[in-house]
């Protein structure tokens, strides 16, 4: 078979049987009937294979009782076996094009249940036309979301996870360090995101997830992504950008910069606010702390000094696989954190008409507190212009 | 509002209040209750509003009867407004971080039907997450598809839409047009993908959709994408390529190249039997012909030469927002073609172990017959290599 460069493989300790064997484990100890994912993350992590999400059905089918099979379109058949999953000695079903794949799963869970599925748990991000589709053909059985299994799974990375995510971590710090090359005064959002996008590439990821260039007034929008707004002397710039390593493992960091002259004392002591709160937060990070106390510590410190309204935002999400994923650091998520919980710490405080200031780190838990895995200044960065 | 430089303006002729009400009325003919749309392609054909697919709930809600609206997270409002959209007048409604949005759009809708709605159809790319979050919370309500409605708006493409389609078609020709710059004996097909990506965005898309740069037995695997894999003198490399423009619209277009040696005599007539199917495929195209039948075309030419058990995939899809998108040009499709319908005509012809040929172009039925997008020769493109 072909070799794919995209895709890693088996021994690099990230794809192993062992996912799958427990992803069985838990889906019969929350009582499960069956766990169906479909191409993403969910995919990605059970078995290694790193399919595009398209109409014709891909789908990993884990029921609670008989072996796993990963359901295929006939002509990507050569892909799987090119991936990892193709070294799992997973049981391949292959369909043409004229077959109906959903006719297909459902008979093949009838054989190994020996009855039609009462429940069929998909993946969050399954599309709506293959879980409606699946439904159809195995008689009505009841959806529901396989998050649970694949929350517990995913949530705790393990040591080659963590390495990924402080690899992707040092990549998109490189990035951020060369900033000045293409932040400059004179320039669009549009064009210094055109640089910044060939960086993440040329450091070390295979895509390019996001790049948030909100330059003055736009810095106030926290998704804000690029405009032909050109950059202004002592404009402050957010800059929040991501990329995706060849392991799928992601990077998300956001520096926010003053341009072409350094801030006034008033804009100094606000960021300041900020810093502090991003510090505190993550401080806080500890096992048996819950995702809802870490926010509530970077906004109590933001509340206090005056801006509690001015923070949009929650203050963090997961990050691995998909640069959103859970644990989600907001009020409401009384999940106590674990070791190897990796999400983003990233406070932001937005003026509306005026500018917006954000710092976001990837931390992960450990047994000691926090792990930062971003490196660079915290600071109010300035740059030339 | 900051401009958004990656999204078109209403007075391009793509984004009008004419989509948002033909949806209603369709809704309405078909006896739904509400048409549910989140992220993507169907979203954005029906307000203009290009949003990230992300974990919060970002949905246009249709409802049979009373205004529609768009749910939005509050820090994503300035976004919108921003967009297309923003000059809609749109009803928007925002959310905050520790709202419930499922039970915000139940009690929209409740307040527009005068009761709990009966069924919802949602997306058929939406997340199950999503459907099953809105369907708890409209009390259990049937959920369905919402694909009758937007295929009927979406599959014939308005002469703006044509020429958005041509356009990127264009763009897309003018990087096949360039392959000898790139695709070389001695270099791998990673590093031929990464110049061809490059040339993508160069040649005037905003985003690269994928790059398929199949070489000697690799071109066998219809969906290989990139290997490292180094071309070698006399192969032949299947090369499928396709991105966006600002405003959605795709290209999607498929050249095979015999790179370093002219083929031999048996590899050019086969080469030559696939071209026949292509061009009959092309020809057969007309309003009241079935999408089967144009499929038929091209696979009754290949099996008459002995290659139909290795033509492996059906003869094309719809193109648009979505790269795969109605109508199907496939067995058991029996949609008649209607002038504006958009598709791919691509049949390919895989050797397994050896290599594959592949011949891709866009056509528009118009009421002539078919109007080929791509303008580039479709003979096996000999490369000195």
């Amino acid at each position: 078979m072909p070799s794919d460069s995209t895709q890693p493989t088996p021994s690099d300790g990230l794809v192993t049987t062992q996912r799958l064997d427990r992803a069985r484990e838990v889906t019969a100890e929350l009582g499960l009937d069956t766990v169906v994912v479909t191409p993403g993350a969910d995919l990605r992590y059970l078995c290694g294979y790193a399919a595009h999400a398209l109409e014709r059905l891909t789908a990993l089918v884990v029921p609670a009782t008989g072996a796993p099979l990963l359901v295929v379109p006939r002509l990507e058949a050569p892909m799987v076996a090119a991936s990892p999953a193709g070294a799992l000695g997973l049981e391949l079903v292959a369909w043409d094009e004229t077959d109906d794949p959903f006719a297909l799963v459902a008979s093949e869970l009838r054989a190994r249940l020996g009855r039609d599925p009462q429940a069929l748990a998909v993946g969050a991000r399954t599309w709506a036309e293959h879980a409606l589709g699946l439904q159809r053909a195995a008689s009505g059985a009841r959806l529901e979301l396989a998050t649970p299994v694949l929350d517990r799974l995913r949530v705790v990375k393990s040591d080659a996870e963590v390495a990924e995510l402080a690899t992707a971590a040092a990549a998109i710090d490189r990035v951020h360090a060369r900033m000045g090359e293409w932040l400059r005064v004179g320039r669009t959002e549009a064009e210094v995101g055109a640089d910044v996008a060939a960086a993440i590439l040329a450091e070390g990821h295979v895509a390019v997830d996001f790049v948030i260039v909100g330059s003055g007034p736009n810095g106030a929008s926290p998704h804000h992504e690029l405009s032909d707004r050109v950059v202004q002397a002592g404009d402050l710039v957010v800059v929040d950008i991501g990329g995706e390593l060849a392991s799928g493992y992601r990077s998300d960091c956001t520096r926010t910069y003053a341009v072409g002259g350094a801030p006034d004392a008033a804009t100094a002591e606000w960021y300041g606010v900020l810093q502090a709160a991003q510090d505190a937060a993550r401080a806080a990070v500890a096992p048996g702390v819950t995702a809802e106390q870490v926010d509530a510590f970077a906004r109590d410190a933001i509340t206090a000094a005056g801006w509690g309204e001015q923070f949009l935002h929650r203050t963090g999400h997961g990050i691995g696989l998909d640069t959103h994923e859970a644990p989600y650091v907001v009020a409401g998520n009384t999940t106590p954190l674990e070791p190897g919980m990796a999400f983003s710490v990233e406070p932001g405080i937005y003026l509306a008409g005026r500018h917006g200031a954000r710092i976001e780190d990837i931390v992960v838990c450990t047994p000691d507190g926090a792990r930062t895995l971003n490196e660079g200044p915290r600071d109010l960065v300035e740059l030339p212009g």
